[in-house]
C-alpha cells in the first residue's frame, strides 16, 4: 500500500542510523497493551438498541427484558409417573409380607379435571402428566402395584407424601422472573418463553459490523490472482466470524492504496455500522497509514496501538464516535485469532450479552511447547481423545499457514509470564 | 388422548390379574433397546440431496464435494516478517563481535514483483507478505538489523535458509484436495473456499424436519391455558433444536385426540419432510396410540420401541418410506435430551456430516451421584470454574422440572453398568 508522503524507506519500525539501543520515533507497537487491559475497554462502548422479534426468530438472540411467568407451572399437582394417585398414608407400613389393598375409584385422563376425590384406602389410575384428584398427595409407580380386579390393587411398599408429584408452581411460580436481560436464547429458553405465552420477545439488535479489506495485492474471489496477488480471504472469514458472534456483517469491499478512498470508505462504514473491522496493512508502512486514517476521522481516539499477543500484535483499536473501530492484521490467521480472543468480547458487550456459556475444554498437552515471555501466545491445537483422556496436540507448521486453522479444533493460551508448557500439563482449549 | 377401542383400563403396562411375575401382552418397552444399538440404525437412512449455495451462505453447511486448490498458496515465496530478504549464506558466522555488512539493493512493495535480484552480500527491505526477490532465500527480522545508511545494514546473527519465508505452495499446493465432503463450514473453511475462488459451493441440503405436537391438554402459545392445560412448549423447543442441528423445521401443529387426524397429519408430514418428530403421548395409552398410527402408515417398520435411557425411555423410532419417524416423550425435558443424544446423530448422518467437532468437556463431579444399572442416565449439570478446575454440579430438582434445563450447561452420561459416580470423579460434559 503506497501513500503519498509515506515512502517505505522512511516509515516507522526501521532504526535509522545510530546504535542498537536507539528507536525511531515512529517505531510502532513500542507501547503495546496487554490483552486483559484491551478487554477492559469494552465497557466504554454503549450497548446497541432493542427490537421485538417473533419467538421463532429468537435463536442465538440476547434477551433485553425480564420475562415473567404468567401462570404457575404446573398449574395443577401433576403426576411425574404412570401409576396410582393416592394418599401416602394409605401405604405406610406396606411390604411384601404385608401388602396394602386399595380401592380404585377411577381413572384420570390427560388434560381433564378428575371429578372424584381420593380418601384413605382409595386410589385412581393416573398417567404421567395427569392431574392429581382432590385428596391425593402422591403417586405409586405402576410397577409397584398389582391389579387384583377392576377396582382393587395390591401395593407392596410405601410412598412418601409428594412422591412422583410436581406441586403447583414447583417448576415456575406465577409472577416469578424466569429469564433475565443478557441471557442468550438456546432451544430451552425459547421453549420456556412459549410456555408463558410470549409470542414475541424484546431482544437486543444484532450489531452491524462493517468489514473493509485493504491491500493492493488483494483481489476479489472471482478474479484469477496474478503472481503476488491473493484472493480476498479476510472479508469472507471475518464476515462469518461476525455472524457466528451474533452480528450482521456488511462488506465495504477491497480498498486499494488510496488515502482518500480509504478515508471515505471508513467514514461510510462508520455511518452504517455499529463496529468496523479494517483488515490488511500488515506491513509497517500500511499500519501507519491505517492509523493515520483512523486518527483523521472526526471524534476519534486511538485506545490501543499494538497488543502483546502472538499472533495479532499489530492490532489497532480506536473509539470513533462511540464505536469500536479495529485495525486487524492482514494475515487471515492473525485476524481470526484477534477476532476470537479480543474483538468478540466487544461484540458480545454491545450486544447486551451478560451470561456467557462458552467454556474452555480442559485437556492435556501432548508435547512440550515453548513460548516467549512478555506476550500471550495462542497456539492452534487439535483435540484427540485417547482412552478417556483428551489431548491437545499443537498443529505443526509455520505460524503463517492458513491450513493450520483448518486442522485446528481450538487454541490454547500461554500467559505473559510463562516460558512454556510441559508435555502432560493441563491446558484449557478455546474452541474455534 | 382417547382412541376408539383403547380405553385407559385395557392398555398395556398394567398388569391385569394374576401374580407379580406375569406381564400383559401389551406391556410397553419390555424389549427396550440400548442407546448404542439405536444409534447404529442411523446408517440405514439415506443421505439427502445436494444443492449449490453462495459462499456467503455456507455457515454451518456440510460440504458435499471435494474442493481443490486452483493455485499454489502462496504462489510466490513470501516473507512472514518485516525485514530484509537476503541469502542466508551472507549471514553465516555473523555475531555481535563480528557483524556482517550487507548492501541494501532495493525495497520490495506489497503486491509487486521485485525487479531486481539479490546476490551474496546483498539485501532488500521486505514487508510481511512481500515477495522474495530472485536470488534471496530467507528473511532477517527487522529487529536484528541496524541501518547504517541508505544502502548499508549491519546484522549480528545468522539466519537459516528458508527462515521467515513461506515457500511456493507450502500452505496449499495447486491441485491438492483442501476440503472434503462431510466437513462442516466454519469461518476458516469459508475463507479457504474464498482463497481458491469458489464463489459457490455444493453442499448437502438442510434436511426438513416435520414436527407434530400431540395431546388434548396442549394449547397454542397464544392461548390462556385452563386448569390442566399447558402451552405448546415442544414445537418451539424441538424446532430450535432442529435448526441448531442444521435442519429446517416445519410445524404441523397440535393434534388433538383423533386417530384419523393424527394419521392424516403424519402422512402429510412424511410427504413434506425428510424426518418427522411427533412428541407427546407420554402416558401409556397414548404411546400405544402413536405406535398404532406409525405402524399403519405404508411401508413402515418399527425399529425401536423404548430405549434404555433416563429420561427418554418411551421413545419410538420407525423407518417409514426410508425416513426416520420418531415418537418422542411428551415431557419437554425428556424430548430435549432424546433429541440431543439420539435424534441429532441421525440428523447429522442424513445431512452428510462426517467430521464432528463437538467435544465433551472434561470436568470433575462436585458431589456423589447414584444411578440405576441397566440404563444410561443423563444428568443435567452446571459448570463451575474454581481455581483452574472445572466442576460439574448436578442441577437439583425433580427430573420433570423444566427449570433444570434452563440452569444446565450440559449433561453427563452415566453408563449402563455404573451404579453411580463419586465426588471428584472425572466426567465428560455434553454441552447443551
Amino acid at each position: 500500500m503506497q501513500v503519498p508522503g509515506h515512502k517505505f524507506s522512511d516509515v516507522g519500525g526501521f532504526r535509522v542510523g545510530a546504535g542498537k539501543s536507539s528507536f525511531s520515533q515512529h517505531r510502532p507497537f513500542f507501547n503495546v497493551t496487554e490483552p486483559a487491559q484491551v478487554l477492559q475497554h469494552a465497557s466504554e462502548f454503549p450497548r446497541i438498541g432493542r427490537e421485538t422479534v417473533a419467538l421463532s426468530d429468537t435463536a442465538g438472540r440476547v434477551l433485553a427484558t425480564d420475562i415473567l411467568s404468567d401462570v404457575d407451572l404446573p398449574d395443577f399437582a401433576r403426576s411425574t409417573m404412570d401409576g396410582y394417585a393416592l394418599q401416602a398414608a394409605s401405604t405406610f407400613g406396606a411390604s411384601e409380607g404385608n401388602p396394602a389393598y386399595l380401592t380404585v375409584k377411577g381413572i384420570v385422563l390427560m388434560g381433564e379435571i378428575p371429578e372424584f376425590s381420593i380418601g384413605p384406602g382409595e386410589a385412581a389410575k393416573i398417567p404421567t402428566g395427569g392431574m392429581l384428584p382432590a385428596g391425593s398427595d402422591s403417586v405409586m409407580m405402576i410397577e409397584h402395584a398389582d391389579v387384583l380386579d377392576e377396582t382393587t390393587i395390591e401395593v407392596y411398599r410405601s410412598v412418601a407424601p409428594g412422591q412422583h408429584v410436581l406441586e403447583i408452581g414447583e417448576d415456575f411460580e406465577k409472577g416469578a422472573v424466569i429469564l433475565s436481560p443478557g441471557q442468550r436464547f438456546r432451544p430451552q429458553e425459547t421453549g420456556l418463553a412459549a410456555a408463558f405465552g410470549r409470542e414475541r420477545v424484546q431482544v437486543y439488535k444484532r450489531p452491524v459490523i462493517g468489514i473493509i479489506s485493504t491491500g493492493d495485492e488483494v483481489v476479489p474471489v472471482d478474479a484469477i490472482p496474478k503472481s503476488g496477488e491473493i484472493r480476498d480471504i479476510n472479508t469472507h472469514t471475518l464476515s462469518e466470524l461476525a455472524s457466528a458472534a451474533g452480528a450482521i456483517p456488511i462488506s465495504f469491499g477491497i480498498i486499494q492504496d488510496d488515502y482518500e478512498t480509504l478515508f471515505n470508505t471508513c467514514s461510510q462504514a462508520l455511518e452504517q455500522s455499529d463496529m468496523v473491522l479494517i483488515s490488511g496493512g500488515s506491513s509497517v508502512g500500511t499500519r501507519d497509514f491505517t492509523i493515520e486514517v483512523l486518527s483523521a476521522l472526526p471524534d476519534s481516539e486511538i485506545l490501543v496501538h499494538g497488543i502483546s499477543i502472538s499472533p495479532g500484535k499489530p492490532t489497532i483499536l480506536a473509539k470513533i464516535q462511540d464505536k469500536a473501530f479495529w485495525g486487524l492484521p492482514g494475515h487471515v490467521v492473525s485476524a481470526m485469532i484477534v477476532f476470537s480472543m479480543i474483538v468478540r468480547p466487544f461484540v458480545e458487550h454491545i450486544s447486551g450479552l451478560r451470561q456467557k456459556r462458552r467454556f474452555r475444554i480442559p485437556a492435556r498437552l501432548i508435547r512440550n511447547l515453548s513460548s516467549a515471555q512478555g506476550r500471550v501466545d495462542y497456539i492452534r491445537v487439535r483435540l484427540i481423545e485417547n482412552q478417556g483422556t483428551l489431548w491437545a496436540e499443537p498443529v505443526l507448521g509455520k505460524s503463517g499457514l492458513i491450513n493450520t486453522m483448518i486442522h485446528a479444533d481450538g487454541l490454547i493460551e500461554i500467559g505473559m509470564n510463562t516460558e512454556g508448557l510441559n508435555k502432560g500439563e493441563a491446558v484449557s482449549v478455546i474452541p474455534l
